[in-house]
């Protein structure tokens, strides 16, 4: 129920609701098919009046995109505390509620939506990598990485990347399974760097050490043990 | 030696040399560094010439992205002869001959340059990926892939992409190193899903069966094993 009265909103308070009603529609259909009509009708507003918030779609895409990366890094702050494996299980499952709720706007972003190749864009989906490869390495202990253990972490955040990606497209596997099995893929591509370098191998064996064996890493060789058996 | 006289060349003819020329200098330095100017002046011709056989930066850089996808999804046709993971192992190596030769442009493009965004642009790179992807399933003998299939090879092919960006930035780590570590990082993923899944299981058990033990997949299994003990 409204009342009928329209409280005017500041220009702070106006720009955050646009960017929302903005990422509603995202989250429905890709940004190339929502129009600043669509937004401002959702927002209850004139068209012109969204140009007075944001110059152009460009402006409040970005916006939008900020917002969302925010979110997306803030899910990947998790306590120091207990099983690496678990820890990231839970880091997992958050990104992929992120992937979840953003659908059409992730997917369009990544395979190259609107605002893809705009320098503010670029920055942005960086900033998201370099939040969750930061995390990777306070998580592991590791302040001073070799580049190995830049390159698995970094590859392995580009695997999550994609792997998200396709199963946005048509979800064909249940996500829980591949929150895991993402998990799983870090310690098989840290094993077989680890596998290629002494270094690499002293390293993970140190951060690895006190994995359970009924945690996520545990449940993956036993697993393996059971595939080669 | 020069002639000195100036042979006129025919319009594809020109368009050819253009495309060879701009790719040159996109080898050594971004695109977006390289002005048309430059690329008029290394062909031998004015500058309005070369708008007279693209009408613009964007329709050059896509003529010559278009041949340099060519020439990439050529190189991952391999016989289908001996085993997998040396077959995969052969076409790393073109792979890294490619991104060595390309590297800036190739750069670029993938991490979000001049024509990323255009819709020719993401149809070429999406040729590529296709190409890769159409090669791995006729190698493994499969024309119907179950969904979890589908997600390893694709994912992997990222992580290929993700894996030669991150040597490119400092080269850090010897590329043959990284070449064979890639075909390990496909029976590592190939070996996660099948532990998750029967179906993956039965498959990647027939596509492997004949691999022998001293190919790069069997190399990868004595790693772990010394790397487990």
């Amino acid at each position: 129920m409204t009342t009928g009265v329209r409280r005017r909103m500041g220009v702070e308070e106006r720009r955050q609701q646009l960017i929302g009603v903005a990422l509603e529609l995202f989250s429905r259909r890709s940004p190339d098919d929502v129009s600043i009509d669509e937004i401002a009708s959702a927002a209850g507003i004139s068209r012109p009046l969204v140009y007075h918030y944001f110059p152009g779609k460009l402006s409040l895409y970005e916006a939008a995109l900020k917002r969302a990366s925010e979110d997306l890094a803030g899910r990947f702050a998790e306590p120091h505390e207990g099983p690496l494996g678990a820890r990231l299980l839970r880091v997992m499952r958050r990104f992929f509620d992120f992937v979840d709720d953003h659908g059409p706007g992730f997917s369009a972003l990544m395979r190259g939506g609107p605002a893809v190749g705009s320098s503010t864009t670029n920055a942005l989906i960086d900033s998201v990598r370099q939040a969750a490869y930061d995390q990777i390495l306070s998580h592991l202990r590791v302040e001073d990485p070799p580049a190995r253990l830049e390159l698995v972490v970094r590859s392995w955040i580009s695997l999550a990347e994609s792997t998200a990606l396709i199963w946005l497209d048509g979800r064909r596997i249940p996500r829980a399974e591949l929150e895991k099995q993402l998990v799983h893929d870090f310690g098989a591509l840290a094993a077989v760097s680890a596998a290629h370098d002494e270094e690499m191998g002293t390293l993970l064996r140190r951060a690895f050490k006190d994995e359970p064996g009924d945690g996520p890493f545990g449940d993956l060789i036993a697993r393996l043990v059971n595939l080669a058996s």
